[in-house]
């Protein structure tokens, strides 16, 4: 058996996220389908996270274990050769068999992405969350700069979750805003389910003046989802990088 | 009456082309829908020019006399929020009552966008031809200086076509190429049907090395549309500019 790394980019728009399910199309499962069907039986696929039903990946990365032999090139045009093109693999490496493509990431980057230009453009909308009013984006830098570092997450995940550990290290949480378009870039090792829609979406309260910058921190403390902001919608989010 | 300079960009991959048709939706049936019941009247919209089915606009311009006034800004979203996300007005600007879109235009600036990476991207897919294999970007920029300038584009357009005059100055052929993608932009102060698609199918042709350089001057100088290559697929074609 060899074990092959995959990096996988997909416009999240036609897609019931990341994970397998029964009656719905996902991006593990579309996967899972045309691989299986190459290795001539059931395969199962592991990929860095899983993301939410509508969010994009330019660089999602997945693992999994063939018994047939491919060579990497050869692997990437059978499998996109059985995909929709907004899936696509864009890289394949024959990887060490203890590479586990979510336990070996060493970090995630996610973008979110905010217009509040009057207009969105046709080749953009898919991508970009558009607000119809300004936002203070030197409160939501001041907002931010409360949640970079290691804390307990629990206000900013699904208050249900069962996840017992929500301490998270935000390495870097940095609004870059150039003319309407507002960047939200987020890193860390890990996150917690809904962490970077929640954040963004308790951003934009105190850019549109909601919520001060201070409440945010409060919120954190409080490590209580209801003082959190409503989660960002799905569709202005993009996985942009995993590390290794 | 007021006259309204309408700036649209679409994304036409789900649009039979720019003109109106009895059962099928189009970039100017679209507008026409909307524009009509916002002045209780049945109206005309004029574009600079057509657009095949399948082929984008940036920035098509279009103007309309309506008789009810509108502030430039309200027309805009009044007109956007009936119209699909892949069809927007990006701007409204009052204009004299003697602008016409079509003959007051200028010049005309197309992007035709080939990639020949392994695997095109899901974001990008929907604009940009994939050719697979190598293009011998010199012999293309070669074959596109013979182009530059002012000729008879009989070989470049429909054998049909109706239009007589066929003397067309193409001002600007640039062939830009950068890692595995290749920008053909080409301007003129009009264009004949079919004739940007038809240059680039010629150049790719010249780029894989199914004619030379030499050739392209020769089926120009022809007249002949058997002379020149087939025309290139719809959707790399983009509508970048139209100048006043």
């Amino acid at each position: 058996m060899k074990n092959y790394k995959l990096t996988i980019a997909y416009d999240g728009t036609n897609y019931h996220g990341w994970q397998m399910q029964a009656n719905a199309r996902t991006i593990q499962g579309e996967l899972t389908r045309v691989l299986s069907v190459l290795d001539h039986r059931p395969v199962t696929l592991q990929g860095a996270g899983r993301t939410d039903a509508g969010v994009h990946a330019q660089a999602q990365v997945a693992n999994i274990f063939l018994e047939r032999e491919f060579a990497p090139a050869q692997l990437r045009e059978a499998v996109n050769g059985n995909l929709d093109r907004d899936l696509r693999i864009t890289q394949v490496e024959l990887v060490d068999e203890a590479f586990e493509a979510r336990f070996s990431a060493r970090g995630k980057t996610y973008v979110y992405e905010i217009s509040t230009a009057p207009v969105i453009s046709p080749f953009d909308f898919r991508y970009v969350y558009h607000y119809r009013g300004t936002l203070d984006v030197e409160a939501m830098q001041d907002a931010a700069l409360l949640l970079v570092g290691t804390h307990d997450f629990s206000a900013f995940t699904v208050a249900s979750i069962e996840t017992t550990d929500r301490l998270r290290t935000l390495r870097q949480l940095d609004i870059d805003a150039r003319h309407h378009s507002i960047r939200i870039t987020a890193s860390a090792e890990g996150f917690l389910r809904y962490m970077v829609r929640t954040i963004a979406g308790t951003l934009i309260d105190v850019g549109r003046g909601r919520r001060t910058a201070m409440s945010v921190g409060e919120a954190l403390a409080s490590r209580n989802r209801q003082q959190a902001g409503p989660k960002a919608p799905a569709h202005g989010l993009t996985l942009v990088r995993v590390d290794y």
